[in-house]
């Protein structure tokens, strides 16, 4: 695992590549809800619509209300789409307006019959306006994304020779592209190979930004993106609740089943547990998994919006020692003192039972909680099972927050869990 | 990616793992026809059901009957979970009368805080009686699988040492398992702890067989399987369209959502792509997945049940060389000459188109087909998109097979795919 990364940068795609193949047309306001809580919630990198056609893609024929809408924190990428020259057309002049994206995507597949299946061109067809489209965006000012779709094998021509992902790559650079995203376009990528590909493309263009956007029509989005981990890939696409797939377009269904992108709160999860960072709070991701399950009426197939986070591995743990320099575990009521002018002690033991169930510890059904100033004792089936305990390292009065230690012990006082949390007191 | 195994053997756990979570009871009948089905399909390893109190888990009052009922080749090794000595007399009765299983699993829990949910022991309690079951089990010749639930976290408990699980598989070695399967009961692992814990623990018992059990619960189920393999773990255990979780009795929930166990046919699939031989053939496992779905009355979590296997990947590549030694790609004529006294010649360009379809090639929607002897021209859009030929090898009439070289060439010559395909003409 020598070449995984300690940080990651994950493009949210659901509101381009998500709901792509969706029937219903998803209300404009509430494309923009969601693309601001993907913002709020701390995504850098966001694809935000595509310009395709509005007649062969109606979904996106609101592509400019929608950029016109979001939220736009200089920190976030905002990416879109665009097949062609008359898609350029009018983000230029979206972007001349001051709502345009500061990145797009460019589109090839590495296989011909799908290139035709999808933009219906050969490559001889493609190619001459794809280069003078991201010379335009470039000299916009616009940082330009080379797609590779079908990198890992394609539904109407099968194998996809490497040798042709060199050769588009090569172009690619060559016309300007600034990074560079291998598309596992119908799900058909298996693990060695992807480590396969990823790991001779970064040999091969060790300066190039690549990206992997796979779909789990197959199951093996996380599995894939494990792979390319494992290759040093720091760029990932996902979708919440795997949404995505082939455009409804009326051209042929070459994409069928849980046709999605691999799970945007799935694979937050899991770069997370593997301590690698993502920049992301997963139950903010959950959340939002949560409203674009409401968003579109249906059940979507986040595993962790079920489940809920592995609550006891805390992201960032500390050692025993690191802890202890601050003393022992001091009683609540030193918390509760230093704070109350604001609020009561048992008012802000309430507050820290809440915070500390949400953040730090898995609640079985049959729980029962008793408070002794601010710690917790958890019981299950008449056992005791745990006990938690609070000490206030620092209080800020003016921001309503408090940071504590906190320190869970089983009842046989193995330590369970022990780090510091920061709690908010609104109330 | 050097300790990869070339060979897997997956333990298929739909009828015991499978099931202990459903509300419904699943008629014996139903339930012998699919542990049926999975003899059929090439399955070596099957988990048939449960010892578990009847009162307690009543989808498995019927174990004694469905063991009565099924076909048991001497290549398979059907398992089944013994919670206690009373389900062990039940065992060992039905073995004396010629119906029994030839491996079982002991359970344990690697922590103590699951062991009482789950089984309502502490260590103290749970240990003394499961060496003497272990201990009867062999003195009967029967193999037993040492099961360390919770192995990569428990929700109660949290975080659980790697020491406790060297404990316990030191402690079910000395008593006399034949295997020891590390359980990650309710998906909490992640890909870096598997590959730290299953590498630790092969490296610390180098002689022992490590079974891997994942569920998928947050949808890292391949991901983790990825990273077992990648640590050479040999054995797996999966269920169909991802079913499986907590047994359904009246203890407190503590595992929610999709709870399931990593998906058969989705894992067969990850593997035989890779190139890891699971002796299974995808089609079967797919049709075997559909059934489960059918038995269960709802959709499952299968995604190659929905998108079916990536068709253009053959297990087993050809090379060109390999291929031309037999001569040139002959016209269909002499297949159909060869068999005539069976089977018409256009009858069997039927037969030979057929079974291409099914088995070598994915189809658009659009596609047309000609024939041409045995050929077989696809168009997507007016395009020509794929030719294919065929050459016969050899006929044997008597089991009515031909066995046949594929070649197909995309329109420009590319060669898409070759290599040898059975075809079965019964009609």
């Amino acid at each position: 695992m020598s070449r995984m990364p300690e940080r990651v940068n994950i493009c949210e795609c659901w509101a381009r590549d998500g709901i792509q193949g969706e029937d219903q047309f998803i209300p404009t306001e509430k494309k923009i809800a969601i693309l601001n809580r993907m913002v709020d919630v701390g995504f850098k990198r966001i694809e935000a619509t595509s310009f395709a056609h509005p007649k062969l893609v109606r979904q996106f024929s609101d592509s400019l209300e929608v950029l016109k809408g979001i939220k736009r924190p200089p920190e976030v990428t905002f990416i879109a789409i665009i097949p062609n020259d008359k898609g350029l057309d009018r983000l230029l002049e979206a972007c001349h307006q001051g709502y345009g994206v500061q990145e797009i995507t460019a589109i090839l597949s590495a296989s011909e019959d799908h290139l035709l299946a999808n933009l219906e061109r050969t490559f001889e067809e493609a190619l001459p306006p794809l280069a003078d489209l991201v010379k335009r965006a470039r000299q916009a000012g616009i940082k330009v994304i080379g797609c590779i779709g079908t990198a890992f094998g394609c539904p109407l021509a099968g194998e996809v020779p490497l040798e042709k992902i060199i050769e588009l790559t090569d172009w690619y650079l060559d016309k300007g592209a600034t990074s560079i995203m291998l598309g596992d376009t119908t799900g058909e990528a298996n693990p060695r190979q992807v480590r396969e590909i990823f790991g001779r493309m970064k040999d091969r263009f060790p300066g190039v930004d690549f990206i992997a956007h796979f779909h789990d029509t197959r199951g093996m989005g996380l599995a894939n993106t494990l792979a390319a981990l494992q290759e040093g890939v720091v760029l990932h696409d996902s979708s919440f609740g795997g949404m995505g797939g082939q455009p409804a377009t009326r051209r042929p269904k070459y994409h069928k089943g849980f046709a999605g992108n691999a799970c945007t709160e799935d694979m937050v999860l899991m770069m997370e547990e593997m301590g690698i960072q993502t920049g992301l709070n997963i139950d903010e991701v959950i959340d939002t998994g949560i409203m674009a399950e409401e968003l579109c009426g249906r059940s979507l197939l986040g595993h962790v919006t079920r489940s809920g986070p592995v609550r006891h591995r805390s992201p960032r743990p500390f050692s025993l020692q690191e802890l202890r320099v601050n003393g022992e575990i001091a009683p609540a009521l030193l918390f509760a003192e230093k704070v109350k002018e604001s609020l009561s002690g048992q008012a802000l033991a309430g507050y820290v039972i809440r915070e500390a169930l949400a953040k730090n510890w898995p609640v079985p059904e049959s729980l029962r909680i008793s408070t002794d100033g601010v710690s917790i004792r958890g019981e299950l089936g008449g056992r005791d099972i745990l006990v938690t305990r609070f000490k206030v390292l620092e209080i800020k009065k003016e921001k309503n927050e408090g940071i504590l230690e906190v320190l869970s012990q089983k009842a046989n006082g193995d330590v369970f869990m022990e780090g510091k949390t920061i709690l908010t007191f609104s109330g």
